[in-house]
């Protein structure tokens, strides 16, 4: 039994937390504006009324946060994890953020005696209810191994990419990347055959089995033939991780062309009020500029 | 037992009219520059002096040529199959050409009373010579039934796309989009994570089974990994295919904003003389901007 503090309690932290709690944790948990998850009180969570009060009380501390801006917050703001740690303690950190800031917030912590693992998941809020997710991870061996047991509560596919910070979130960027391009991939393919008259319902079962078969074609290829653009996973979201993605390459000196044209393409859907749908819906910006849906 | 005409005996064609010999069928091959195959000769094959004589002399004739000008030329060239066929015939092209070409293609075949089937195939020399490819046929359904005990000759995913001719080429140019993006999206993730210090082969192992996964991360990206770029299938013949894309999409008034780009670092990889290596090696055109090599 490990004493587990636990940040950001939204979509995916509230079924993952209710996993840990499952397994036989005890839980502290962040005073929220909304209401906390009755099961988590009803299964003796402890509330605290600041990141520093659950980093003080717990040893491992999990946050899983929007974006890198809430990250920093947590660790390094007023009343924040940082001031809470002391030595032997393990941060992880399960949000999608920059890999480049997650190296320096790692040397903070460690700088403070305190372990860090960036261990990104995917698999969403599906993944997340059935304990079934992806977990990329990046920190030492050790930090690994301790962690290793509360991962395999949350997932299933769970691989120490790097036993350097940033490594898990590196993995995710990649991720993130290869899905979009598969996306706009397959929109690009079904267009085509659309506007030239053949039945993209056809199309997609001639080529699956076949070399261009991916797991974007199974599954959001149907979604653009049915038209079924609810979440799944937003839009605005995937442009988060694009952002992080092209923003990294800046840093890192390197060229990603069609990762750009991915996030314009976003950027377009975002114009039409789309930002909401399923990041299928992507195709959407390639069809208003064809004049053409997909049927 | 049928009387095939086979024109072009090249990689993809010659093992393709050995299947249909060991099915029991005769074949009528053109005479060529190059010595024919010495098995098909033992097996009874007859050499004929044109493609009109070959049209002429057989029931069913098969194309498989590098491109549409070919496909034109064994058409209507002097002495072409055109100028051979009389009703009843059936003309199948399983080159991988321009699906408006080949509706004026069809067309005109039909006026002659000659049926036409599109058929291209994917899978490459391995699938020709296993006889596994997949065929993508437009045209009519009872063109299509006539023509199914030799397509199981030689593949093995067949599927009559669309009722009208085009219909097989355009689902061969689907197919070459989503190829060509999916290895551009492992070759941006991967780059991006190597250039980060992340090992790209733990990488890819994190993303396979997961949403990012595909055919082409499964085989290309373990090419880039261990740079093994030898053919495979060529960067120029790609090419070709992209510009069937690229020319069709201008005449149906679509846009393929990263199909366009893929094809520019296709045409940077031939700029440095790599036109001929595998088109996984595309990540090359990548590399080469990065001025970074995955490993």
């Amino acid at each position: 039994m490990s004493k587990i503090g636990f940040i950001g309690l939204g979509i995916m932290g509230c079924p993952m937390a209710q996993h840990l709690q499952a397994g036989g944790h005890q839980l502290f948990v962040l005073k929220h504006r909304s209401a906390l998850p009755q099961e988590l009180l009803d299964g003796g969570a402890v509330t605290c009324t600041s990141a520093k009060e659950v980093a003080q009380k717990a040893d491992i501390i999990i946050a899983i946060v929007p974006d890198t801006p809430q990250v920093e917050q947590v660790l390094f703001g007023a009343d924040g994890v940082a001031a809470g740690v002391s030595s032997g303690k393990l941060f992880i950190d399960m949000s999608s953020i920059s890999p480049i800031e997650t190296k320096a917030f790692a040397a903070r912590m460690n700088a403070l005696g305190c372990e860090y693992l960036d261990a990104p998941v995917s698999g969403g809020e599906v993944g997340a209810k059935a304990a079934t997710l992806t977990i990329m991870v990046g920190g030492p061996q050790t930090a690994f191994d301790r962690a290793k047991p509360l991962f395999q509560l949350m997932g299933k596919n769970i691989t120490l990419v790097g036993e350097s910070n940033g490594a898990g979130q590196t993995c995710k960027v990649a991720n993130q990347i290869i899905v979009a391009l598969n996306i706009e991939a397959v929109g690009e393919a079904l267009l085509f055959a659309s506007k030239a008259g053949v039945d993209p319902a056809r199309v997609r079962e001639a080529l699956m089995g076949g070399f261009a078969n991916s797991k974007i074609l199974e599954v959001h290829g149907e979604r653009m033939i049915k038209r079924t653009f609810d979440p799944g996973f937003r839009i605005g979201l995937h442009q988060k991780d694009l952002n992080i993605a092209l923003s990294g390459a800046r840093a890192l000196g390197i060229s990603l062309p069609n990762t750009a044209n991915a996030q314009e393409l976003f950027n377009a859907c975002q114009g039409h009020g789309l930002g909401d749908q399923d990041h299928s819906a992507m195709v959407r910006a390639l069809e208003i500029m064809a004049n053409h849906e997909i049927k």
